[in-house]
């Protein structure tokens, strides 16, 4: 009757223990004020010129209705989309290949839908836990073996210092392929040669690259890529998903969007035919005022507005960074990327380290484990907090 | 490597074809004004209370951001929920049994993720084509039999005009059984005592209902159930589906929820256990300001507003299913829905009949045979039109 894949899922998710953990020092506590640098979650207010358009969208709605939204998403956001994200970078995407959706988060749990059940799937470790998960709740990760802290149908490709935190090709060949750069957790990127590799490897295979630029507002440096369609191919193996949660602050808001390239074909079917198909079935768009919102951001006020919170949490991001460098910790991330990987001190396990944090200096991280075992001894901590509270975190820290 | 289940889908989504018949038509006759009462999209704009709501909460955003929504939708709305949909009504639910989500069409797709590939599924005939499809899609629903237009491994459990549109308990015992009332396509309803039994039968029988409620704001006779918790023994077998499009216009602004009982259980397991999993996993909340919107409805004002609104839409409902019957069509719906479900005269075909009032009347409805072969023969109107353009209809048909 009901699903057993759900009753083979260890534990519970990963920020829902970090939350209950907190809650619980928090009661026994209550004299500790807390920071917190784990869940990747936004401290800035939104920007003005996207609140101003949600107050424009919600005084359209109340003169005249706007009814169901296009499946894709309303015409003008994924005109916005085309022309900020890809045009002004010389890639050339169709409206009709961009999905806009309620997160990117979903869409990355959802993706795997168009796909045969009996897919190798293969994913970075550490990695974010959805793709994981939700490859394993439809039984396409196999079965969760306790000792190897690992499904047993999944391959993973190891990312550790020892590499760079860059994945390498896998000895057997997957179908499906997640790739996040700049990464979550590590912080890491790979360069546009690095990722043109995978996609020389992905047309060469017949692999599909789902690849993840929720961080993408975050790359300093040239030669990382915005975009895997940057590289030459990456259309006929490659789904792209974005996220306005990071670049602008949309966290709380729910907006992100999915490309479907329309040359990418598996089995004489093109994706973007499936995808919108599941879209039409499974779907019902994203509301109008929420779809206002996201246009705002392309505006140049709101281009503007946005480019100075991205700004602000990268300053907290070199300034973590930097500091736990100057106490002798061993960091990286932090350069393309809100996030900053830390080694544990000494033999500490990445959650011993997550319970000395907050016990000794009240600030709150994420346990490099909770994202697989290749995790296990690094911990991160994110720019996206306040100015102030990352340098209370840091002197803290000093202190313990 | 991709999901074949895609491909036995038969032809495209019912509304996608109707969008684009009414297109056709509308760019080869430039010159004519169309009257659409097909798709169940709403009319008026949106309530006072209502846009009140969402500018409050964009200024609260723009001051001080609201970071990820809770998985099951925030404490304010699920509270507003438990105590005027249900406590109001006697009816005692958690709040940790509300589940909001982005609209109910995403629910009624998702739900099925969390039971068994080989669960037999039940709908009625004519259907609201998301529980077929979206059972398809993972393989449940078998194959598509074209000159039976109907999957071979669905329970189907015909609703006509000889049965009073109710179903009747199916001869194969079913695992789940979806149910609608007030029902879409038909605008029938059963009454509570009829419910009972459905009830008692998933009780005995170990079936889940999946109880679809969306129009439950248009019931006006007393002996009709609001809510299948209505019933006794209903929390042991039965997940309920709410949606804010059709009682408060939320259709362009996707808002619903869904109630999981924490005493189902199967296979020993709680389902709203299973469900939260699914939450925290596919899906990250929904959007504040929609949530602050949700609770507006809730309000005096709101509520008051939006009875306003239902009544308006009634009237339409109203005055379509007495002048179709003042015209000599045969008629239902209408009474406890804003759907009317007429009767095609003499020997048209559902489809003949749709492009026979585009052409001659130049107003849009949906066609029954596209809800299921028990549909064929019958054609839907909707009372969710301005009152002039239904009027407008009306005289137009009356002339044809």
């Amino acid at each position: 009757m009901i699903n057993k894949n759900y009753l083979k899922l260890p534990g519970s998710y990963l920020f829902a223990t970090i939350g209950r953990k907190v809650k619980e020092f928090s009661e026994a506590n209550p004299d500790k004020t807390i920071v917190r640098l784990g869940i990747g979650d936004v401290s800035l207010p939104m920007a003005p010129a996207v609140v101003a358009a949600m107050h424009e969208a919600s005084d359209e709605i109340g003169k005249a209705i706007k009814g169901y939204p296009d499946y894709e998403g309303y015409e003008f956001l994924r005109t916005a989309i085309r022309e900020h994200d890809f045009a002004a970078r010389g890639i050339d995407i169709g409206i009709d290949e961009i999905f806009v959706n309620d997160g990117a988060k979903c869409d990355s749990a959802d993706l795997g839908d168009i796909f045969s059940l009996d897919c190798k799937v293969a994913v970075c470790d550490p990695v974010y836990p959805v793709y994981v998960d939700s490859n394993a709740l439809v039984g396409r990760a196999g079965d969760y073996v306790e000792e190897k802290q690992r499904w047993s149908n999944l391959i993973y490709m190891p990312c550790t210092a020892s590499n760079g935190f860059a994945p390498e090709f896998p000895e057997e060949t997957p179908d499906l392929i997640y790739l996040c750069f700049p990464n979550n957790p590590t912080g890491a990127t790979i360069t546009k040669s690095q990722l043109q590799e995978w996609v020389d490897y992905a047309n060469k295979t017949g692999a599909v690259i789902i690849f993840d630029a929720a961080y993408e507002a975050y790359i300093t440096e040239t030669d990382v890529p915005h975009s895997i369609y940057e590289c030459e191919g990456a259309k006929t193996c490659a789904i792209e998903m974005r996220s306005f949660s990071k670049n602008a602050g949309f966290t709380g808001t729910r907006l992100g969007y999915t490309v479907v390239p329309k040359e990418l074909v598996r089995d004489d079917v093109s994706l973007n035919t499936l995808w919108l198909k599941h879209q039409e079935i499974k779907f019902n768009g994203v509301s109008y005022m929420v779809q206002k919102a996201g246009a705002a951001v392309y505006t140049p006020e709101g281009m503007a507005q946005t480019k100075e919170q991205v700004a602000y949490y990268m300053k907290n991001a070199r300034t973590i960074r930097d500091g736990l460098a100057d106490m002798g910790y061993t960091v990286s991330g932090g350069v393309n990327s809100p996030y900053v990987w830390l080694k544990t001190p000494g033999t500490m396990t990445s959650w011993e380290f997550f319970d000395y944090l907050l016990e000794k200096a009240n600030v709150v991280g994420t346990p490099g484990s909770g994202f697989g075992p290749c995790g296990e001894g690094y911990f991160r901590l994110t720019g996206f907090g306040k100015y102030e509270d990352t340098l209370e975190a840091l002197a803290r820290i000093k202190r313990i």
